[in-house]
């Protein structure tokens, strides 16, 4: 079953996300494999505030791609999940002996964190079995019709897609920050030692942009005007829908 | 280095969280390493929206048992993180050119989920080195007090610390749920078979809270009042003071 036997951090630091796929299908038996290893990752008390769908439904995966913004590697990679947000067990086991199951930023937090940490497990168990993969979350572009989709009951609140296959491409890894610019000693630093350190990262990313063949790009450039407009600005609504309180 | 050798998915099946260390500092190689492996995680369009701040200050860390409802460990362990949703690199280049930067649901969510898969990276990088791991989310308990201890400005949001050291405990693993019970096809399953799943995984924990002496007690048990009284009321607050609009 494993195709490649690395080391921990070896793996970890030949991640990059796959965007093209051939159309080889994912096995079972390494989707169960993966999903084991990935649901080790922590969870506070052990309440594993999280659903995966795997969805095989070429319908579904089609419509998922008008959903995500046009991205058809949705529908043409080897497996493709929706990774949930799931209160629903806390409810009904709340529902069952009578008390209130009450949600609210605290709760919302603990089940994004718990669903994250087990999805980041997934995700490397996967590159470990030779995959590649891609976190997709272009689905929060409609979320509402996630839902509809795929028949989710309340409080079960998809929160991003992971496409998964057999890589089609090669692509150049993608340089992080140095770790001296995101780890600080007991404090952080001064606005313009951050300034300063964004700056310094584009000297890194201009080459990066430079082999991808988009010359002139900065990531400073991607970044300042990233959040100039609020994005997916039904999220509030949506998720107070599912049972969040934003209190 | 590099203490043990396992393949990625061996490494994930031995995880439990580690809650008592030797004295054992851990060495700013493997700090640096596990950093850097962890920032490989994906990072939605590489915003990279998180820092880390290591807590070395023995003052600091004994603040820090205080608010984390009385947990030895924060000061007693190898090495000590706080873990920040960063949303300050964004909000200072997009002043520079006079934009806004608008934080809201999406945001808030982006830079949790970013922040997350981050550190279990880093967690998970750390365990491979050696060391044990704790994800300490009882810093929620008052991150405004974090933030003070730390001198943390506008938009670094502490979100949980970790604990990293050298096991003085060798702990039973903690069961996760089968696959079968979090994985769906396509949808999700009824509110009838998610409560027999639940009572089938207290089949499972029994046995584990019977070897850790706790008979008698009851994952069903623990989770049904676990939402009860709404926690950590004042998130709401705080994470508004540090910029995020829930809309």
């Amino acid at each position: 079953m494993k195709t490649t036997e690395k080391t921990v951090i070896a793996q970890m630091l030949e991640h990059r996300s796959i965007r093209s796929y051939t159309d080889e299908i994912v096995p079972a038996a390494d989707i169960e494999q993966a999903v084991a290893a990935g649901q080790k990752a922590a969870t506070s008390s052990n309440i594993q505030t999280y659903s995966l769908v795997h969805v095989t439904d070429i319908e579904i995966r089609t419509a998922m791609i008008e959903i995500s913004g046009g991205q058809d590697k949705v529908r043409d990679c080897g497996a493709f999940f929706v990774i949930c947000a799931d209160m629903r067990r806390h409810r009904l086991l709340a529902d069952r002996c009578g008390v209130p199951c009450e949600q609210n930023v605290e709760s919302f937090l603990l089940s994004v964190i718990d669903a994250s940490l087990f999805a980041q497990n997934m995700a490397l168990a996967f590159e470990s079995l030779g995959w590649g993969t891609c976190y997709i979350g272009g689905i929060r572009n409609n979320l509402s019709a996630v839902q509809k989709i795929l028949s989710l009951p309340t409080d079960v609140s998809p929160l991003f897609g992971m496409t998964v296959g057999r890589a089609a491409e090669e692509p150049w890894p993608r340089p992080r920050f140095p770790v001296d610019t995101i780890m600080h000693e007991n404090g952080v630093v001064s606005d313009d030692v951050v300034l300063a350190q964004c700056d310094a990262y584009d000297d890194l990313m201009r080459e990066y942009y430079l082999n991808r063949g988009a010359s002139g790009r900065t990531w400073c450039g991607q970044m300042e005007r990233f959040f100039e407009v609020p994005k997916r600005a039904h999220l509030k609504d949506f998720f107070e829908q599912m049972g969040v309180r934003w209190r």
